[in-house]
């Protein structure tokens, strides 16, 4: 007898913690799809209860009002599986921790609370013996999570990298097409939705490194929370950046980065980090435009894989939070536990200054002889070679210190090769203090080549 | 403890059955992360045995001699888990029917089999409570298996497209490159160890086509068998053809293509196919190269998704086969059992005569006044409109019946706008009978537009 009929086989009772974007199209594909998710699951899925903050808001069709409450945990105490769609820390995370507690599993999209008490979060599971997904926290819609989790288990992963936050990619492809300042293209990004009024998480770089972090805990099998990401934002990034990555050849993306580092000396450490980076044009990532998101998995035995695909918006991240949802259901039918927690690696964490990258450097100077030489002086002493040197003048104005007719300041930008970034902080600090370098107008790292 | 250390926790008993390429990398993994895999696992992972049909063959460091037997069938009754990377359909199908009534979890990279007897084998396991994984059967290293029956299965899938061959991808990517015939090129690729000494599976689509049944029946929870894919391979394509379609800005791809089929008259049904076909050069498939897989997935709510990495090759083999393997011996230790087959929608199969596709037709005709438009009146005739139409006269010469210096005779390159597939059939047959039409050189779908 099919699931649907069958009255001896108890439906699940699943409690949707929010009812915003996400959860409302969780809880329309719930009920669209209700009868293929039950032949998938082995048993119907049912609504018990949708906790949102405010009951008399007009949620469309998909959400029947007989099911709102603001009242989540007595909500999560009566559920087999528990769906958070809230975000933030609290209260996610006392409930989360509540209905674990209660025997229930949980699925959640939550990466700020994942990346801040994961370690918290995948104990209660174990000790509750219930399941914890999460694969719509990173990357949207794309099979991320569950591809490194269980499809690499096999293997050893030394890299992961990619374009994880739709937002900044947004921003920064608008200011690549229409030469924008980051302020113009960050005011049309929120008027078009795509960027939130708050933008801090996204801009500043938070959101990737949550995700990176939640990466690098997955590929290395070692706990790493935010505090471990190296972050560095796109808010200081200018339209005179983007047009000297154009000269370059390259392209400049928000990148988060995590990887294994082997030094002879110090054994095996891992690396998490978001930055703005200088890519080549021609780089597959270069291409992945607004708020598509692309991911390239390096592992030792299965090579280079790539995983593209829409990173954020209501339907693509309901599509991964119902896979998991499918997921622990079949658990609760079929018996065992999904993947627990693996973090018997430990490895350290390499702190920024001890890695090594080819860098961008924007300069202001004093137009007069010897500013060249001097500036590559500096560099050439701290053991950094350069690839590349692009001097022009900046055009006099009363503001740049100028004479009309005649050019008093230039701009270098130089391309270096590979440095240690602890000498290129050096180098920095002496440039700063050199008389003719005027400002350090940009610093960025160069990656994909 | 760990389970390195804990006598109570009892190593896993693996069987590997073949020791070629793949099956000697998989031991060369098993035993260089041999701590890596326990930690994952929970238990010891401890290959109890190889079968090999020569035991006095070397296969380097990591195959131990000790473990050879020739004896599969008494290999597998010892085993918890057996890695089955023999190939072909026998003896392979009846060792993994009685490795799975005898209680062992199966991993498996073979699609021929699992083509030809997946139903007959997923029954076995339902009925033994064990495990039947087999993400190393479709594109190599890239997890599609996984993403497709446990990542999106709270999703819709509407089509999978891509190039899941890489035999033929390097044998049309030569052709492109240098302007090859079709024997030059595979002659080429079988001395590189592209192809094989007898490459039919790979040139005639069949192992294409596998990989499509498989893929459809896991996107669509219907059965799809060998014999319910449409298969033409790429034997016939010319160095004309490549230069036809670099002409229109295209290259050809060897597509499999498995799609859901929404009628108003006749409901839903699927469609699996592969053949070679034109697809614009700015498509992403247009620059996957060599020996690369590259697979797209649309799905309701998740949108367009890419998956990309090495299709072939022992070291991504292997890396597919491992994470398999971890996941049916975490099942093990951990209790329950993985997704088992899904054929509750067993949608019916739609006959390509009834799919609607864009064509290119390439003519040999008699260059005289009218033939041109006889052939556009015939396709008419059949409801097919024009896209495009291009005429050259063929260099005159003795073996085309010309006389020196003058044209007798024209090749005509035609591309359609889309056109049910039984009207082109029948337009093609009027076009074969029609006086002034010489030869039909080639017919090929266009896709990706």
């Amino acid at each position: 007898m099919s699931p649907l009929d069958d009255p001896a086989v108890t439906p699940l009772r699943v409690a949707v913690l929010g009812a915003g974007t996400v959860g409302t199209e969780v809880l329309r594909l719930l009920e669209q799809q209700r009868d293929d998710l039950a032949h998938r699951v082995g048993a119907r899925l049912q609504v018990i209860g949708i906790s949102v903050r405010d009951r008399t808001k007009d949620r469309g069709d998909h959400v029947d009002p007989a099911l709102l409450t603001e009242d989540p945990h007595a909500l999560v105490r009566e559920a087999d599986l528990v769906v958070e769609l809230m975000g933030g820390i609290e209260p996610a995370r006392t409930l989360l921790l509540e209905a674990m507690a209660g025997g229930a599993s949980v699925v959640t999209a939550n990466k700020a609370l994942l990346a801040q008490d994961g370690a918290e979060l995948y104990e209660a599971a174990d000790a509750a013996g219930v399941d914890l997904h999460f694969e719509a926290a990173v990357a949207g819609a794309i099979p991320l999570v569950r591809p490194i989790r269980e499809s690499l288990a096999g293997d050893r992963i030394q890299r992961v990298l990619g374009i994880v936050n739709g937002t900044t990619n947004y921003i920064l492809d608008a200011m690549t097409r229409t030469g924008a300042e980051f302020d113009e293209a960050l005011a049309s990004a929120q008027r078009l939705g795509y960027a939130e009024a708050d933008p801090t998480a996204d801009v500043e770089g938070l959101d990737a490194a949550a995700k990176a972090s939640i990466l690098a805990s997955l590929a290395f099998h070692t706990r790493v929370g935010l505090q471990d990401v190296h972050c560095e934002g796109i808010t200081s990034i200018t339209a005179d950046d983007i047009a000297a990555a154009r000269r370059l050849g390259s392209v400049i993306k928000l990148l988060s980065i995590v990887e294994r580092i082997d030094d002879e000396d110090l054994g095996e450490r891992i690396s998490a980090r978001v930055y703005p980076a200088m890519i080549p044009a021609t780089h597959p990532l270069a291409s992945v435009s607004e708020a598509y998101n692309a991911v390239f998995v390096q592992a030792d035995a299965a090579g280079s894989l790539m995983f593209y695909g829409q990173g954020a918006g209501g339907s693509p991240t309901a599509s991964a939070v119902l896979g998991d949802l499918v997921s622990v259901a079949r658990q609760r039918v079929h018996g065992g536990k999904g993947p627990g927690e693996s973090n018997y690696a430990s490895l350290p964490i390499a702190p920024i200054d001890e890695l090594r990258n080819g860098f961008y450097v924007a300069l202001t100077v004093d137009d007069q002889p010897g500013v060249l030489a001097a500036v590559a002086g500096i560099l050439s002493s701290h053991g950094i070679s350069i690839a590349t040197i692009h001097q022009e003048p900046i055009g006099a104005s009363p503001e740049a210190g100028g004479v009309a007719g005649r050019d008093v300041r230039a701009r270098i930008g130089i391309v270096t090769h590979t440095a240690a970034e602890s000498a290129m902080s050096t180098a920095l600090d002496d440039l700063s203090t050199t008389a003719a370098v005027v400002a350090i107008d940009s610093v960025l790292r160069v990656e994909g080549e």
